[in-house]
């Protein structure tokens, strides 16, 4: 689970928090299969969860999962430890369904009949256990029957939104066209946008959004021109030990995401990249929050 | 050359601009010798010159070559035709390289001792017969032992920041990191950047910057965060016949490039894209205009 964390085969805030909440089940089963007799689940449990914690640095929902099954650990006696982190990964996967649904019926009256809206990476069904977070309002709002339509950034330079949103929109029967990430501020400019909608991988108590690296740029020009931005996250996603956007650690990903296009090299050997996971997009340019919790403002508690 | 300039094997608009005016006159030759004999250089000409002017919309540089090569042709008598027009094509070679001198001397002193500068697809010698525009300060810095580094924009979708601005700075022994597009404007925000270069495909009379995709948000983050931003060109890319950006007309690329990377198709079959070649950047976001005849403000004349 730790690998296909780090390799983002499991990835998006909710989904990796309730990956990391079934991980520690399995990976407890495992061990207690494979270990010395002497080596108890309550013994087990700490090293595999912060392993399990050490996956990815940026993502608030893979801590809070983790620490949710230690709190509830230490509530039951030992012979009960794993059916309860088993009950209680389920539980969180239900919740992230429940919370989608929440998000979606939250943001759908944001989509307005006939509009158009952008979206950047991947906060949808792939991302979560449910219908998504940026694009729960869009799959409640085509349910709905209203029609619309969808930019969809490609999301450099793992390609989330052609690879994953775009796919997964269209296969639901909305009405998808990807862009460059580059392409968007012009886009915006030309008043074809009716609002923008992404996720948030951790929110900060004053409302700074940490997000895919893209999510800044856009919530500037989304700004200059008068376009709303929504920001989409289930209340996990707010982290009330962050104080504000500059203490969120920003993950530095692999010079391979940008030096190979599929099999070819792209870059010459000698250059070095610069590419970081995530941006930050100060709290002055959300227009919304849309939580499981309804639309809420900072400050958060 | 009308097929190397429509896959951008010849690109960049000055590059443009002198492979058009040679391209006419070997297109010259070539109709001469193949053509029926009752066809004159004289009566070839104009198609020619058309259907090299229709393969790409928006660079100003290949149409203001063509119509410079047309009206030399009409000084002359039939025999002098071809050795003229070989002759100013040469001419226009030779003026392109003084061309990225006089740029490049203009804006050297732009980059500061020790500084970090970024750039965005390539407006360097592999756009240029010279030294290239955006890239011409630098190469002169260089040569002036001013050290300083270069953040170049990978530039999606066909990536000419990683694959050609890269390769030649470090070539030339200049320090390059490539970053995403969607990673300048967090960079911009971190303070680390203290100018901004770009080139220009057509400068309306108004200043009105079209450049590459992804100029505009980059101006939009570099004013947000106090960086200047110069726009690199010559003369001949400021087209007095063009009032404003919006009357510039926006070539649309294919699909392909959006939907493969490297081999591998990114793109479910069914999805469209929305590929702009170039965005317009207002004249109100541009700190420079850095050309052959220094350093100019709007209205040009």
């Amino acid at each position: 689970m730790v690998d296909a964390i780090k390799v983002l085969a499991v990835r998006g805030a909710p989904a990796i928090g309730v990956a990391a909440a079934m991980g520690l089940v399995v990976a407890l089963e495992h061990a207690l299969d494979t270990s010395s007799p002497q080596h108890s689940a309550r013994d087990l449990l700490p090293s595999l969860a912060a392993e399990l914690e050490g996956a990815r640095p940026t993502a608030v929902n893979l801590r809070w999962a983790v620490q949710r099954q230690l709190r509830v650990a230490a509530t039951v006696d030992d012979a009960q430890l794993l059916p309860t982190l088993r009950a209680e990964a389920i539980r969180i996967l239900e919740e992230d369904r429940a919370m989608c649904d929440a998000i979606g019926q939250a943001g759908a009256a944001l989509i307005p009949h006939g509009g158009t809206v952008l979206t950047h990476c991947n906060a949808g069904a792939l991302a979560t256990a449910g219908i998504g977070t940026a694009l729960a309002p869009m799959y409640v709002a085509h349910a709905r029957n209203v029609p619309f339509r969808v930019f969809a950034d490609e999301t450099r330079p793992l390609l989330q939104g052609a690879r994953l949103t775009a796919w997964e929109l269209q296969r639901a029967g909305i009405d998808v066209t990807v862009l460059p990430d580059s392409a968007a501020a012009s886009l915006l400019r030309s008043g074809q946008i009716d609002a923008v909608f992404v996720g948030a991988d951790r929110i900060a108590a004053n409302g700074d959004v940490a997000n895919k690296i893209g999510t800044y740029p856009l919530a500037l020009a989304a700004r200059t021109h008068g376009v709303p931005f929504h920001v989409c996250a289930p209340w996990s996603t707010f982290d009330p030990a962050t104080a504000r956007g500059e203490d969120i650690h920003i993950e530095l990903r692999e010079r391979d995401e940008l030096a190979l296009a599929g099999d070819r090299i792209v870059l010459p050997t000698q250059v070095s990249v610069h590419n970081p996971a995530f941006d930050v997009t100060p709290r002055e340019l959300v227009t919304s929050y849309i939580t499981d919790r309804g639309i809420i403002s900072p400050p958060f508690h």
